[in-house]
């Protein structure tokens, strides 16, 4: 049940309506690690600089995160900040210094090329195309993108889709990606592209997960307090992964049933900055939410219907 | 199962992307009425002027839904006129002429009176509460209500509020009238302000309820072409009511379902201009609907959990 994921290891410096935290752990790969080594060893891929207060990582190897691809070089760690709006529905980025992660150029190691359950988190296209050069023969490959890679690589991002499993971005990227705005239409055009399955995140809004088979709704958490959602995307990618990667299937039910934990992980994500809500997290607390879900969205057909489906 | 809806009578003017359809049948009581008379008799109270094409109504008396409160006055019936953005998202409403409207004081014949089930739809709070001093005994009392309301007659909605058993707003109305951005906040604001129940719509991300006990979750239905959302809110109401009212009970998971028949109803209304779609809408494509809403919401628990819930 080897779970690979390949991704950024940052600095944030966020501001939300509840406060402020500097240079505190970011990046897709902590977010994921955090999350999905609440359910199955992780081997992380990434770079940092000589700067990263690596001391901070160190309840990820406890848990079962194995840094041995993180590569540390010479020079400043990637930062990233940022400042939501009062309703935390938006951000803007204040700044992006890329360091040492400008010449990242992923190795992943020996003993993590046999790695079955692949997760490429939101780099250039071109170095997630890289990775899979280097991994033998994955169960499934999930991978993520953003506006960024949309516009201006889009042609890397389509050879992508081809040699992906699945494709895991936001409702916007899908819009941009498919030039449709109907999202319904916007998944058989991405699937059409090569991905065999898609989950579309919608925030606030929930998930939605396409198989050739079906489509899944997974809703939103009702969180009364969202404290910061940084990290709520990568951290619904952990969970989802690492479900799968833990139950080691992928029939229709076990990705349905991953899509919650993955909305389980990112809902606690946003209860805290950083990684924070993810350090402390337990096993009973995750399944207390995934059962809590399952009575948010489970109803009874009219009696005599039940046997119909 | 008497069911009774106090609202609009009108003719609308609508543009979408996809067309134009000039003074075709709208308003509240219309879209709800149109859509609950697929499972109980609807009793209408409303007013139209001396313009009003009646014979178009003749659907819905055939439907069973009794006319008989229906007042035609002298004037001009209510007319709305608005185009949508291209991703039907938003619209702007170009013409309101309330005519006849503009005096309409609903007055519940008698044989109305004891209905069981009561929808009041969007209209001034002052009227909505005249209509609550009109009838004896209803099971469940549902109101819509809109931001203008929530602007101008704010101190009257929260009378409103005390007296019914149901609120049934969109999102953006939520928020508004609780000032609370934080959905699951706002919705335990509101019912501490009287209503037992609540359903917050959100369009084409589904509907939440939240009763006493809990919270559902409703997805929106994935169309692949929404024609024209006008009434889309009126439609789950009376699918949501007209399945309450068929069914007799208001147990939690009478509730659940009703939300789920609701969001059908809506769903279809979406799919031509006016009530077009609801107009020759079978049972049978109700329920099938209703069947690919639980294959889009199902999940399982892990192996061993299914007995905890």
């Amino acid at each position: 049940m080897s779970l690979l994921v390949v991704g950024s290891v940052a600095l944030d410096t966020v501001e939300t309506p509840f406060g402020r935290a500097e240079d505190a752990l970011g990046g897709s790969a902590t977010f994921f690690s955090a999350a999905a080594s609440l359910f199955c060893p992780v081997q992380l891929v990434g770079v940092v600089g000589d700067d990263y207060p690596m001391q901070g990582l160190q309840f990820l190897a406890d848990r079962g995160v194995d840094l041995g691809g993180l590569e540390q070089a010479q020079g400043e760690s990637f930062r990233w900040s940022g400042v939501y709006s009062y309703d935390l529905n938006s951000r803007e980025t204040l700044d992006t210094r890329l360091g040492v992660f400008a010449d990242f150029a992923p190795k992943i190691p020996e003993g993590f090329r046999d790695a079955e359950w692949v997760f490429l988190g939101n780099i250039d296209p071109e170095l997630q195309l890289g990775v899979l050069d280097q991994v033998r023969s994955p169960k499934l490959v999930a991978c993520d993108t953003m506006n960024l890679w949309i516009d201006i690589k889009r042609e890397r991002v389509l050879d992508l889709l081809q040699r992906v499993d699945m494709l895991m971005i936001n409702d916007g990227e899908a819009r941009q990606l498919s030039g449709d705005h109907n999202l319904a239409r916007a998944a058989r055009w991405i699937q059409s592209r090569g991905p065999r399955y898609l989950i579309i995140k919608k925030g606030e809004h929930g998930a939605i997960l396409f198989t050739p088979t079906g489509t899944f709704f997974a809703p939103g958490y009702p969180l009364e307090e969202v404290f910061d959602p940084t990290g709520a995307g990568d951290s619904f990618a952990g969970g989802f992964m690492g479900h799968l990667a833990q139950c080691g299937r992928l029939e229709d039910s076990d990705l349905r049933r991953a899509v919650v934990y993955g909305s389980v992980l990112g809902s606690y994500a946003c209860e805290r900055f950083s990684v924070e809500r993810l350090r402390d997290l337990t096993a009973d607390e995750v399944e207390e939410r995934v059962r809590h879900f399952r009575e948010m969205t489970s109803f009874e057909l009219p009696v005599g219907e039940e046997a119909g489906v």
